[in-house]
């Protein structure tokens, strides 16, 4: 049976639903996935850390109060984040990343990356910062340590996307995609095409806690933008950078412009996609785009995310889901630890 | 470079469609699947039979006339259908079986799957009868013979369904899944929708060449129940059999029942579903459901087909894609051969 050992970088609602998982599921999983994991460290900016190579009790940490220094009560653990310490000495195989996403720079999280995969650990991450800025140099670093670096999850959560594509599709020879891939703007739309208006439904979207206090990411298309270039980076070959996307969001839309789509038996949606032309190159781009009703992506509401997957031996290919939720997105970074499970089974037959 | 050798077994559409894929891509291959593939052999009871082991010319065979025998013209060719020797002696690693399903006793499929497997050859097919009715048996021969039998073909076509499900939703803890499994009722459905009686709508349906001459297979599920039985033995690990599924078709539903459920606010679909109860037991069935507009798979209108997987970690992920097509079921063929690959791959590292 193996056992991998488990460092948790970022203790918000993410890692925290996937000690729960482990806390639920872990003999399950023996049987199921054949394996089990063990959490060997935890840190937090706002929490604190602790290490313990013996094990820390996952049902425990799932409760863990969230109140600032927590980790100060735990034994052995401390009010400080030991960010380096519990990535690089806590003995873990696997560094499960669920920090903020910095959409400037991805810092902290791709120096968290890049500590791990430089020490031969994998890296399992749900953040989109360190993929979309500085996801070659990843990737690069990654298969010279011979360890994995996956992110099912910066995408749609833990609806399976990348690896669809990647795996599933392969050989379809895919020339672009188009995304519902923000939940938050995808539930204001909807909530317009009931009468709300945009700053309503936006208050509507903060009051359910989809969107963030400043709602900015979400509707102005910044979200969207990192998920296209790593959507793109990642099928289509492209080498984009986050600057060769344009964006823009839906605050310009109005109860107008909903009503008038009605009329012409269409919806507004927020879309990010890219293609790749005839001589090669990529575009990509984050707009509100008109759909008819018999596009695959025009009938997915509320805070549901899909992407239509083009290509040309299967015509478009769509897949929707959750794009976010605690327990959801903690299945994505589970997604990830059997993907590296899988690729190590088969090279010790 | 692996160069797989290849025996076509059924010459219809999908086969012939493959190679042609063969014939335009296998350059292509070479470089971004890591394979070639050679066609060795092809068997067709209308058209005859061919062996050749230093390899078939794919694109000629593409364009082979459909006419009876039409392989006595083939240099070494025979007008019989020498299915026995292409399958044992053409020399192939893999057979790719596309003939007719049989919703009886699955043969002569089932007998050509086994003679592959027995022979040490991986099988992958597109043919619902074989899984459906026997595949239990041949998943159990071909483990003993160390072979894969792949079968992503057998529901939706090229979509992937069968290995999105067991690949990347695997630890998901599923419960079940509800589909639209057949193209040709659900565009009766949607003609209905727009008007058209029944009748008609079958008529329209067999005019641009969805519908067989004898639609019943299609219109009263019993396509649906063969795919329900498939999915659900392999993503539930049910046993069931294809009469443990109850089976209802769209026949007795009229343009009254369409009319009230638009007032509704829903739609009928034929649906295919099977769920995990809490003491383990599998239900399953074929019905036509009213399903409300936020239903997942309440958009997915004309020939399109989609189905929605139900876990314990993920609420509903959908899949919906094209269901039918000559190229998109050779995909799914070779998207068999890519996993046949990977995996041996993996096992040579």
């Amino acid at each position: 049976m193996t056992e991998y050992k488990l460092a948790l970088v970022g203790f918000g609602g993410v890692n925290r639903a996937l000690a729960q998982l482990i806390a639920e599921r872990n003999d399950r999983w023996k049987t199921e996935l054949g394996f089990t994991l063990k959490i060997v460290g935890v840190t937090d900016l706002f929490l604190g850390s602790v290490m313990g190579r013996e094990g820390l009790d996952a049902a425990l940490l799932a409760k863990l109060p969230t109140t600032k220094g927590a980790f100060a009560q735990w034994p052995g653990g401390n009010a400080e984040a030991l960010n380096e310490a519990v990535i690089k000495e806590s003995g873990a195989d696997i560094i499960a990343e669920a920090t903020f996403t910095n959409p400037v720079d991805g810092e902290p999280a791709t120096s968290f990356c890049r500590w791990a995969l430089e020490g031969g650990k994998h890296v399992v991450t749900t953040n989109k910062g360190p993929i979309a800025l500085h996801g070659a140099e990843l990737k690069a670093l990654a298969r010279r340590n011979n360890v994995a670096f996956e992110y099912e999850g910066s995408v749609m959560s833990g609806t399976p996307v990348i690896r669809v594509a990647k795996q599933s599709l392969a050989g379809s020879a895919m020339t672009g995609f188009e995304g519902i891939l923000n939940g938050t703007s995808n539930f204001v739309l909807t909530c317009m095409e009931n009468g709300l208006g945009f700053a309503e439904a936006v208050g509507k979207a903060q009051a359910l806690g989809y969107a963030e206090a400043d709602p900015t990411a979400d509707v102005e298309g910044h979200d969207v933008r990192l998920k296209v270039v790593i959507l793109a980076n990642e099928l289509l070959d492209a080498k984009l950078k986050v600057s060769d996307v344009s964006c823009k969001g839906i605050s310009s839309i109005d109860l107008g412009d909903i009503e008038k789509a009605r009329q012409d038996g269409a919806r507004w949606k927020l879309i990010g996609a890219a293609s790749r032309h005839a001589n090669g190159s990529i575009s990509a781009s984050v707009e509100p785009r008109l759909l008819s009703h018999d596009h695959p992506l025009a009938g997915v509401s509320g805070a549901t995310n899909a992407v239509s997957f083009t290509s040309e031996l299967l015509g478009a290919v769509t897949v929707s889901g959750p794009g976010a939720g605690r327990t959801e997105t903690a299945f994505a970074l589970l997604s990830d630890i059997i993907a590296i499970h899988q690729s190590a089974a088969r090279d010790q037959e």
